[in-house]
């Protein structure tokens, strides 16, 4: 459940590394960094809870061996999945979905599906409004050090999810209806994500997209598609300095490093975001980021939805799938006064210095 | 050709950062530097010359939008490619193999071979003895400041390699033999790799394994496949400290980060590598390198392959694919001391404090 933020205690909160707060407070994680369980033949760390996010999200790198999945399951919460590495079968409906490093599905509430890895190596993020995942690898999973799947687990994970130890985490087991490789390839949404709030793949670079000056800014998934909890922001773009400093009053912003390099301000502090690393920005977090590399990219992920406009006004709606490099630079002074105006943004100061 | 290096006046030269040297010298590139050029609607850096690299190879990160491939051709120089974004169809004696990242390809001179992007955004490393592709693309291609492909291109880089203009770079264009997606998967070599110069491909994790503490090191192509003329190390491992500092006389080390963050010193410099970024130690540079992120990935190329013995002296040979984290650190003194004895190795301190 979301309650609203207390934006004023978080803004004076300093900037947490490595370690899950416990709290609602800014905080960054490098890659692997979490709480780490092996569940069965998966390795799960969890990145966020309901704890450290005001109940508003739990966050987890999934990593998987080929040839393992889950059974076919429904659970709790809005779900939002995006591949990393290797390539992942993604079922629900009765269609496997073969995604690789990019792509990403979006499960509503109840909808039954299962994941399994093919490739040697796979890993994904998975987001979910709920935490029942947390609690389930907290008492059903191995708590370890390691930062990769065990190489002889005690049990395979759809082992593992099927015995009784599932019961209670609001988790339902399915008969049949996995598949443990192959698939049709990630749907290719173009600007069409679906009006509601049905489950979904969207192959990389696809999905609603708006583009500014040397910038990509497609929309994974949508306010419309998540009853309302939360939205997604895949940015790719070139080299960019600092925005101005600001905060959010009812929402929090999260980012996940994909690609090349972020640098982050955060209460006052920097930190350089390289692939795998996540900062959680809570409202009331003073903070700004810049694309510090050549084609870096970033999923930012947003919730409650409140500033899912933002990167209306600030863009343009285009049928392009690349940035472009070179040309004017030109800041959309128009969109942003309106996002001043009327959304949740409050400036603070100009772009940090780096 | 390769001609004796001149290791000791590398080792009095500075490391160069984020341009290329023009002579044999030790230099770092981050991800997306290097010259670049737009080849139809390709996006081709050089990453290294024959000027670069004393005549030992040519480096290039390609990147391809979907739906462009090239034609099938054949070429001078033993070419390996290694898929770092998207999905990438190589075709060679008729089978489309679909790559992903990760994945790797060996292809010796004159097989006749095509490549074309699938996914929206799709980018490989190239390398090859080789450098009839920086001459192509000096030429035919158009020198650009961005770093992305082109939107608007003037032409597919299937039409541009089939004019006339490919003529003087020893580049056969085949009629037909081209696929544009899809295929079969990379092979599985487990093990196994070939034992002569024969066209393959290679999936993530596969080769010819060998592990050590917290660590797994495979060769994706050896000496035996390329007609001694390199080989590759595919690492992946849990964080390590640095290694003794040391020195080669008769080879080059060249490391590209994959994933994770690998510390290098090299000629008494540190260097930071986050994925895509690319550190070239010719012979005489005096150097070492740390795992310096949670799973941390990559790749080296080491010619001429002198050195492949190394890491069967310093591994055990494994049937298992991933790392394991934890257990007693423990060094391979042994093997150590027998590569320095018998392999192209000079140490000459300890591991430097970072």
């Amino acid at each position: 459940m979301t309650t609203a933020f207390d934006w004023e205690s978080v803004q004076k909160t300093s900037l947490l590394r490595d370690s899950l707060p416990g709290e609602l407070a800014p905080y960054t994680l490098s890659s692997g960094e979490g709480q780490r369980h092996h569940l069965g033949d998966w390795h799960v760390t969890t990145m966020a809870r309901h704890t450290d996010t005001g109940g508003e999200f739990s966050l987890y790198r999934i990593a998987a061996p080929g040839g393992s999945g889950s059974p076919h399951l429904s659970v709790p919460g809005h779900s939002f999945v995006h591949v990393v590495e290797g390539e992942v079968t993604l079922t629900f409906g009765g269609r496997p979905h073969r995604l690789i490093g990019g792509d990403s599905a979006s499960i509503p509430a109840g909808v039954a599906f299962s994941l399994a890895g093919r490739a040697t190596n796979n890993s994904l993020f998975f987001y979910s409004t709920e935490e029942w995942l947390h609690r389930l690898v907290s008492e059903v999973g191995e708590s370890t050090g390691s930062h990769i799947f065990p190489r002889n687990p005690t049990s395979a994970v759809s082992e593992l999810l099927r015995s009784e130890l599932v019961d209670g985490y609001g988790v339902t087991i399915h008969d049949g209806g996995e598949s443990m490789g192959g698939g049709i390839d990630a749907d290719r949404l173009g600007n069409h994500l679906p009006d509601g709030e049905v489950p979904f793949v969207n192959a990389a670079g696809h999905g609603d997209r708006f583009e500014t000056f040397e910038q990509m800014n497609a929309y994974p998934v949508r306010a419309r598609n998540t009853g309302g909890r939360f939205f997604a922001m895949d940015t790719r773009g070139a080299k960019a300095p600092y925005i101005p400093l600001h905060f959010h009053k009812e929402h929090s912003e999260n980012f996940l490093c994909l690609g090349g390099r972020v640098r982050l301000h955060a209460n006052g502090e920097e930190v350089v975001l390289t692939p795998g690393d996540f900062l959680h920005a809570p409202a009331g977090t003073i903070h700004s980021f810049s694309l510090a590399a050549n084609n870096t990219h970033m999923l930012g992920l947003l919730t409650p939805p409140v500033f899912e406009p933002f990167f209306e006004y600030m863009n343009d709606p285009t049928e392009e799938y690349v940035h472009v490099e070179g040309g004017e630079p030109h800041f959309p002074a128009e969109g942003f006064a309106k996002a001043q105006a009327e959304l949740d943004l409050v400036v603070v100061g100009p772009p940090p210095q780096s």
